[in-house]
């Protein structure tokens, strides 16, 4: 590697120089700071696990995604965290073991093998929050009224939210006895909504089974969609009807508390399938082709830990949110140059300036005012009757 | 992997729960805030490199601390960053190119293959501030005075300070035209202050030049130390008087602003030794055989990414800081209890609590005042003639 191309960075892995990560930072403490008012509690998560726990139970669908190294101490493989969410599952599962429902929160560094699209990154910042312990639609109605916060403080605009519900799918293809590879082919058609290989994959099965399936293609669209679905799955079990319920119920309460984001219903989509159990949602923005923010719910999780309960929760990325969104994280700040001099009242007067939160630039031997502007002071001290002065810097002088 | 045991983590890798997550996160932010007050700019650099970068020149002694994967889209090897300083210097070399100094800042986890020591954590948050650009006295004043007022706002309670300087060492060796091997022999001896094996090492060299070896082993205590340095090498290249001179420049500035640390002076202490080429620093306390926050120049390392420029810095952990410093960083949060209830008043109520920044948390269904009690709440909404008020929740009630 020659010197000048010791800097580049892998693919997809960034690093974020001063103004951008000021932004950031303070984007971070907002956030984390409303997750905070509606309760959810920190966790830090380590950034390695063995691989077993990190991959274990239904989080499965990460091995792919997920740097591996061995443990030098154990022997053993480590993974480095690409999702943050089973990491907190595992925390609520075996630490915190509490009987009322625990609203948990996060924000840290993933890294994936891949990214999850040719544009997006493979070291995003992720932010989530998740609501352990109950089942009803009231904590899926939380969390994604928190979503929607999130995605409001970053000024995210015309936002709209895709719905689905993974339980639909999987009722389905319990009730047809459909064998592994079947469930996975039929999942894999779906999510490409290529209603021939549905049509001849259900070919097989009685006509009521496969036309439940193929209907799910067309199950997509505005709230009329509930409706539909309640007709072309009337034959479908209980369960499955109670699920779609559910998904309006969820609906009508967002509509009423953010009755300006268009919400679409897809019955075929199945986000996270592996790991989600129920609801699951997306929210979007025009011209970005991925979610910027997305979640559901996932029961089972913590059977992997021995001790599962309900959950849902949603997840973003930092860096999106504050380069697509139009809040200004970044106020430029005043700054006061102090010159370069050992005198006592100098300290004394440059250590009470910065108790009172300015911030405050001592010159180093041999800088001159230019040095200042350079650097980006507007004000700067100077000695006047025996006591120290802030005074605006001339340009100029 | 039974159910059971797979919640372990990795020897020395930590989850932080929920009460001490809150207070690193506000310990995180006053330092952060302290670092900006002083001029230093945060930057976020990425969590892996490629191994050629990240170990780069003078940080190669971070090899056998780093892990290390292999990166699917390139081909090449990465490292998981074990130390946050190299990647500072590569920013500042090749991003930022400024021609005034640059005070540089950062907070983030780090992995070591192997604890540094057999308590300390595999999985430490480093926090440092770097300032590049100035080879005078002046910059490292600032940067030990940084490091000193981190540890004060921690509030870590007798701390002692360790100052050395490894250019003497260094410039002797050269001067006596050591090979590469001896001078690591000398070095090793040195580190253990094992005085037979430096004299036997030293046997062949002018008796000058073995006595001013030998006399390194000696020149560590109170500032005396300085006097007697410059009598024992008295015959030494002209730069070791000069290095001589500028650490006891240092230490004096240091007791004027801080007369309450005790300074100790280790001529044969060189920490860092392939990184640092000047003053070295470390802070200690009582009873932990750690230094808790360390420093000191490393005015070449810049040179491998085409630009060297002089560079002066100190690190510390954020959780040693929390856990060994009397700062209250966790401040109980008073919490209100909300009813599970559709209400648009009642909404209303709770977005107006949380936007005065108070913490509120909506019941889910069936949920009693008794579990706003197991929540941590003291507070609730009743609804009373037409409008919701805050009452006291009263135990037992």
């Amino acid at each position: 590697m020659t010197k000048l191309d010791r800097w580049l960075l892998p693919d997809g892995i960034e690093e974020v120089l001063p103004a951008e990560a000021a932004c950031i930072e303070t984007a971070r403490r907002q956030i984390l700071d409303l997750f905070n008012r509606w309760g959810y509690d920190l966790v830090i998560p380590p950034h390695v696990e063995f691989i077993d726990a990190l991959l274990t139970g239904s989080a499965q669908d990460l091995d792919l995604q997920t740097f591996k190294t061995v443990d030098p101490l154990s022997g053993r493989l480590l993974g480095f965290r690409s999702d943050i969410t089973p990491q907190v599952t595992r925390l609520d599962a075996h630490w915190l073991k509490e009987k009322v429902p625990a609203r948990l929160c996060y924000a840290g560094s993933t890294l994936l093998t891949k990214p999850r699209a040719h544009t997006t990154s493979r070291s995003p910042i992720q932010l989530g929050a998740e609501l352990y312990g109950d089942k009803s639609t009231a904590s899926d109605i939380e969390i994604i009224c928190l979503m929607l916060e999130t995605l409001n403080l970053a000024q995210i605009k015309n936002v709209h939210m895709d719905l689905g519900h993974v339980a639909i799918f999987r009722t389905l293809a319990q009730a047809s006895q459909l064998s592994n590879e079947l469930e996975h082919q039929l999942f894999n058609a779906l999510q490409r909504k290529a209603i021939d290989e549905i049509v001849e994959l259900t070919s097989h099965l009685p006509n009521k089974e496969a036309t439940m399936f193929q209907a799910l293609t067309r199950l997509c669209g505005g709230k009329e969609v509930i409706d539909q679905a309640k007709i072309l799955l009337a034959d479908a079990p209980a369960s499955i009807l109670k699920a779609i319920d559910k998904l309006a119920e969820i609906a009508e309460q967002i509509a009423v508390r953010y009755p300006h984001i268009p919400l679409y219903f897809d019955l075929g989509e199945l986000r996270g399938y592996q790991y989600h159990t129920g609801i699951v949602f997306a929210a979007f923005i025009p011209q970005v082709g991925q979610s910027i923010a997305q979640g559901g719910r996932y029961d089972s999780a913590g059977i992997a830990f021995g001790h599962a309960r309900p959950a849902t929760g949603f997840s973003t990325d930092l860096k999106t949110l504050v380069n697509l969104g139009e809040a200004d994280f970044c106020v430029p700040q005043s700054m006061i140059w102090a010159p370069y001099d050992h005198q006592p009242s100098l300290h004394q007067k440059i250590t009470e300036l910065r108790n009172q939160n300015q911030r405050v630039i001592q010159a180093l031997p041999h800088q001159t005012l230019a040095d200042a502007i350079e650097t980006g002071c507007d004000r700067h001290l100077i000695f006047i009757e025996n006591s120290w002065h802030i005074k605006p810097i001339e340009a100029g002088k």
